[in-house]
Formats: structure tokens, sequence, C-alpha cells
């Protein structure tokens, strides 16, 4: 009898001692904090083309003398941008580069809400995409509390953040250092998302535009949709 | 003797369910990877006086205008430079905030290695603390590869990544909408830590000068120790 109970309290510490493995390593599992997806891209960028981003479904259709299919500092961040699938949140000092307005004009045609903070000054400079954006519809404001918005970052569906050194130009691309951080770490996109509302709110122009009407001869001939929002 | 066995077996299973208990949790705490430390910055940051962080010991002799003792965003920055114990790599586009130049001399004369690399044309107008540095003995280079050198970023003790939109002048701190990220995630501070390599040697001015030697009549006259190393 005394054998039969030192079997059974035996197999019966064998089993706990299974379970208690098997939860140790559910608990692990369960406990250790994911690292948050983080990229870091230099640039210059090499060129190449950006159709296969664009179009994926109608690859090599393109002609252009780049490098097709190539994946480059460049095409990582307009990866990252056209991956909004809900929201896209910009904040640039400048904003002339085609190849990211087309992103932002892609994701217009999507569906995705799209809010774009800009400098007052760069925003009409020759070559500023901010009349193109409106044009199309999307609402583009600009910071007038400041010397400079130089802020460079944008935030996709309120969880990734694009911040850096890099102004949303050409020559920043193709001619610069520069670098840019994208990262879904929350106490890194948390803070980012509260500036950008601050400047947002700061920036209505239901505030200020009564202050500075224009007179009649000053008003701009643009198309009526080619104003903040 | 059958009653003993049992309650010496019980006995044995309630320590060997302490000791597991324990040894979970010492797990627990060893295998789940600690936080990274990181903070951002926003600007422009209010004004305040430094004499604290510069000089701890002898709080208060400071009879300038500025609010003492306020921690701003500031002084938060001026606080991760003077962390520095042992190297301090900086990359910035300009340089010309004579504060953060003091702490860049402060740090100098604590014996921590210094290397700052800047934008080529920036470094050479009013106002910049190139030639101040380089006259302190810092070893100070200037990029000649690209159009701009336009990063942002210094390398605290190759553990401590600051970067973002700010640019080190004053109009940057004082006016500008501008973000600072400090952080310790090494996922961030590996890449930059290797862009900065890259660059300094890229930058060494014994690849460079000897194709464009000043003719004598050019040559500067500032004094001999103003000069990249």
């Amino acid at each position: 009898m005394s054998g039969m109970w030192t079997v059974k309290v035996v197999g019966l510490g064998v089993v706990a001692l299974s379970l208690s493995v098997e939860l140790l390593g559910w608990l692990l599992h369960r406990l250790r904090p994911k690292r948050a997806r983080t990229e870091v891209l230099f640039f210059p960028s090499e060129m190449a083309c950006l159709e296969h981003i664009f179009a994926p479904s109608s690859p090599q259709s393109c002609c252009c003398p780049l490098p097709h299919g190539v994946e480059t500092s460049f095409s990582r961040l307009v990866r990252c941008i056209l991956s909004a699938s809900s929201s896209l949140d910009v904040c640039v000092f400048a904003f002339s580069n085609m190849d990211l307005c087309q992103a932002v004009l892609t994701l217009r045609s999507r569906g995705v809400t799209i809010r774009v903070l800009c400098d007052k000054d760069y925003s009409a400079i020759h070559g500023s995409q901010i009349g193109v954006l409106r044009r199309a519809g999307i609402c583009a404001r600009c910071d007038v509390g400041s010397v400079y918005m130089h802020h460079k970052f944008a935030v996709v569906d309120n969880r990734l953040l694009i911040t850096g050194s890099l102004n949303w130009t050409m020559t920043a691309v193709q001619s610069n250092k520069e670098n840019v951080i994208i990262t879904e770490d929350p106490d890194l996109v948390r803070p980012f998302l509260k500036e950008f509302q601050s400047l947002w709110l700061h920036s209505d122009p239901a505030q200020y535009l009564h202050l500075s009407d224009p007179k009649p001869a000053d008003k701009p001939t643009t198309p009526s949709t080619d104003k903040p929002c």
C-alpha cells in the first residue's frame, strides 16, 4: 500500500512539474513585451521607379529609365505612407516632392482621412504641393504662430510614426544627408499625435482669417477648393 | 509510519512549490526586456536660466532676469548632452547656439572625447560656433559630399541618441516648432552610430585638402588651431 502511494505521489509530482514548465513558458511568452517595429532610413536615396509600389497589380508596365523593382530608402518611406488604411496626419516644413504628393493623393482616392499641416512661408513658394493637395479636396492648414513650423513628421493610422530631418522635397530625398525614423513605439507615437492635434487646432483658419481678410483685389484666383479647411 | 511519510512528502511539496514560485518571479524579472528610456521634447522652449545645470554646486548665484530653477525642453536637452561621461558625437546642419556650445566646451573640460560634424556651408556663416569649438581643440569636420548635411543628431556615450528636427541654433530653440527624441533604444542608437562613423570617415580632411590647397594669399588668418582635424 505504501509502495502504491509513493508511485501515485511521484506520478502526481511529474504531472505537476510538466504543467508548471508549460505554464512558465506560456507566462513568459505573454508577459514579455513585444518589441515595437522600428526602422531607420538614411538619405540621399538611390533613385528607382516606384510604379510597382503605386500600382502593384500591373508590374513592369513602366518604360522609364530608372531601375525597376529596386527597394531603396525612398521606396521604403513611400511604402510606409501608402500603408495607411484609415488616417494620415502630415506635419512638414516643406512639401514639394511630387512622388510623396502622389502617395497622399493615392491614399485620398482610397478614402483615407488626410490632414496636412505645413509652414506658412514655404507653402506659398514655387513647387510647393500644398495647392495641389487642396485642389484635390485634402484638408491642408498652415502654421501661423512661429518663426518656422520646422517639424518633419507624419503619423499613419494613429499608430506608425515617421519622423526625422527629412523635408518632403526632392533635394532632401535625392541629394542631402538625412534620416527618417519609422516606429510603432507608443512612447514615441503618443507625444507626436498630441503635438499634431495641438498644432492642428491652433492653425484652424477660423481663428485668424477674419483678422486678415484680404481686399477683393488681393483675393487669390485659384479655384475655391484651393483654400485651408 | 505511513502518516509520517505523507507529512514528509506534503512538506517537500510545499517547499518545492514555494521555491518554484520564487524561481518563476526571478525568471520573469530577468527575462523581461527593460523598456528603453525614451523622451520626446517639443520646441519652442520657454527660456530659463541654465546656471543650475552648468554649475549645480553653486545654486542661485546668477542674477540674470530669466526664471531660475525651471525645467524646460531646452534644459532637458542640455542635461542630456551634459550627461556624457566618455564621448559625444554631434552631427548637425547648423550649430550656432551658444548655450549648446558651452555644454560641449564643459564636456571637453571634463575630458569627454568630442567629435563634431556639420554642413560645410553653414559652418562658415556668421554666428556658427564651429570656429569656437576648433579653437578649444575640439575635433570638428565638415561634410563635403552632399547638397546639405542636414542631420540633426548627437550620440552620448555610444548609448543615448538625441535626434529630431532641431538644429542647434537659437531660433530653433526659442522660436520654431521643433521636436527632439531622446532614446536609449539600441535599435535606434545603432544605425545612427554607424551613420556617424561613416560620415566622419568620409569627411576626413586628409581625403580632400590636397585637392583644393588654397593659394598662400587665400589662406585663413585664424589661429592654427581653427582647422579641421
